[in-house]
């Protein structure tokens, strides 16, 4: 059948020392089994996560190495054993696309957090395979990893949702985000604009944070109630002990001014950092007394599971909710990536499909 | 009365250097108000915040100062807006004597997080009166900071509760411990048997973690059902990914094996310290990376609050739970202090009243 034909090939990092150059490349999918769906990809969202990866922030990748973990397009093939997904739907593939699906986390619906977890690309099936990205023509992955794309979603705008928007919504509904909640969301780019979008979504209040006086207008309209200039000494005054939950997607190094943002916590609140900076930028320094005088904590959150995902995408399709997003073809990645690294992206490219 | 006639005197440091030899010195206590309880103090645990205060380490001290915060005596006057408390009735302090009553901590029962919170020694009144604390004949405290001791509870066993066992029994209830959780405490020192004592009464299963083998017979009498020796390399291993909630009595120093802690805790785990080092040791260094792989949490908590002092009384008189302490007449706080500075006790000391 010519849906079966795909050819797989992307745009693919060769040489890390110029890591926007990607070169087109063949690669080798996964063997396809009862439970895979094969994907033809329309779209790839281009996320921090690959700028890190692509620049060796993470560690040494493998070669070649294509990148993009925010994919969608149409399902071409569907194993037996696939349940929800049929051929010609829309779907989608984010960060994860792999787990033991044995574990305590994997039965109870955690799978992001199956320590035996595959990455969407640079990390190797236990048959050697690695695992290959959406900047291509093409995906297999196993149904747990596949989420399908509702009607009310145009394609162009559930690609990003898939991780960025997934990496902030877990954190939100995890801690409770809803009517009556006061959250905080720091840093207003890929990530924050989307927690921004669904924080206010699930009805909480919410404040925006930003060092960048050009978005705190942009913050505004994406829905904030409140938002404040972090660059102004003392900003974190006037917000002592108000807020039940901050969701911080700066880059968590040691310069984040985190005592301030966890001053603003009331009691027992939560800090959770969504931002990862590279291996040698670790958290700023804390002591126990930084934690005690609200009894707050600190935390970290790994993208989401397929339920999450699911019910993200069921609100954004109910309530209309439409990221900030500037389409390029997947040829002028480079555009993208140097985009995202120079924090020049208002707020997240979507590569479109341009191989197949 | 001759009830009222109370000398307010005390062990008092007066020279930093000599951090253990206090002196029988009188002070002034606060103006007695209608809220006002005033208590004969028969009973007082030693607590490592009183070595860290006479050591300077949390900051300079007032002088003279008289330490201890795990006060039990008898009300021996009563304002006239004191409702529940009457003259002759058992009675205790712990670490917090005073707050706003206006914040919204304070109205919601969280008056050890109002950020005008008093301590019961080391602080000042509004109206310029140094707190001194329970190494003494007597203290006057507003009702809301006076805990009722139920009759099923011997006071040499309720002093040291009032900070001690308070302190990790507020991070175990707010934090769900109860019957099919999983807990870890660590550290078995003062707070750490209360920790082992507490969770066990309130259902959760225990896993104790020491770093001293003498201990680890001891965890089990409290009650843990797991001893870890954390000695051993790689002791969090075989527990990866298994605990709902560690609470680390350990001060939180550089030195602490967070990571390991960390990696023990199940998904959204939490892990609270109570233990505070002096200002000069911060937390170890962490990574966002450290807080990812499970999505766990740090915390830290403060003391307790009078519904939690409460309810832990009377859990403790319910299931007649013991604290391992050792009693002292006063004149020997050099000898607690001492004990308590080498890790020596086994595992509270409580002073017994010698001067009134």
């Amino acid at each position: 059948m010519a849906k079966n034909q795909l050819e797989f090939k992307g745009y693919a990092l060769v040489d890390p020392a110029r890591f926007t150059d990607l070169e087109v490349t063949t690669i080798e999918p996964k063997t396809f089994t009862a439970d895979d769906v094969e994907i033809a990809i329309t779209h790839c969202g281009v996320c921090g996560s690959d700028v890190h990866t692509l620049k060796q922030g993470w560690g040494e990748s493998k070669l070649p190495l294509i990148v993009g973990h925010e994919i969608v397009g149409h399902a071409v093939r569907v194993g037996e054993n696939v349940r929800d997904i049929k051929v010609g739907q829309r779907v989608g593939v984010g960060a994860k696309i792999g787990s033991c699906m044995q574990c305590r986390q994997c039965k109870e619906g955690l799978e992001n957090y199956c320590p035996k977890g595959i990455s969407t690309y640079n990390s190797v099936y236990p048959d050697g395979i690695v695992t290959q990205g959406g900047y291509s023509t093409a995906i297999r992955a196993h149904q747990q990893f596949v989420f399908p794309i509702p009607d009310g979603i145009e394609s162009r705008y559930a690609a990003s949702m898939l991780c960025g928007g997934l990496t902030v919504f877990s954190p939100l509904v995890t801690n409770g985000t809803g009517p009556g909640k006061k959250v905080g969301i720091v840093g207003i780019g890929g990530l924050g604009h989307y927690a921004v979008l669904f924080a206010k979504a699930l009805g909480a209040e919410v404040w925006a944070f930003t060092h960048s006086p050009n978005k705190m207008e942009d913050a505004k309209k994406l829905g904030a109630d409140h938002v404040v200039d972090t660059n102004k000494e003392d900003f974190a005054k006037p917000h002592a002990l108000s807020l039940d939950l901050i969701v911080s997607t700066m880059d968590a190094t040691p310069q984040l001014p985190i005592k301030q943002f966890l001053s603003m916590l009331y009691v027992h609140g939560r800090f959770v950092t969504v931002g990862i900076p590279d291996k040698d930028q670790p958290l700023p320094t804390l002591h126990a007394f930084d934690l005690v005088p609200n009894g707050c904590y600190i935390g970290g959150s790994a993208i989401g599971c397929k339920k999450e995902c699911m019910q993200m995408l069921k609100l954004a399709a109910d309530k209309d909710i439409k990221p900030w997003i500037e389409e390029l073809p997947m040829k002028d990645a480079k555009k993208a990536l140097e985009g995202v690294a120079d924090n020049k992206v208002r707020y997240r490219y979507v590569l479109t499909q341009d191989l197949a």
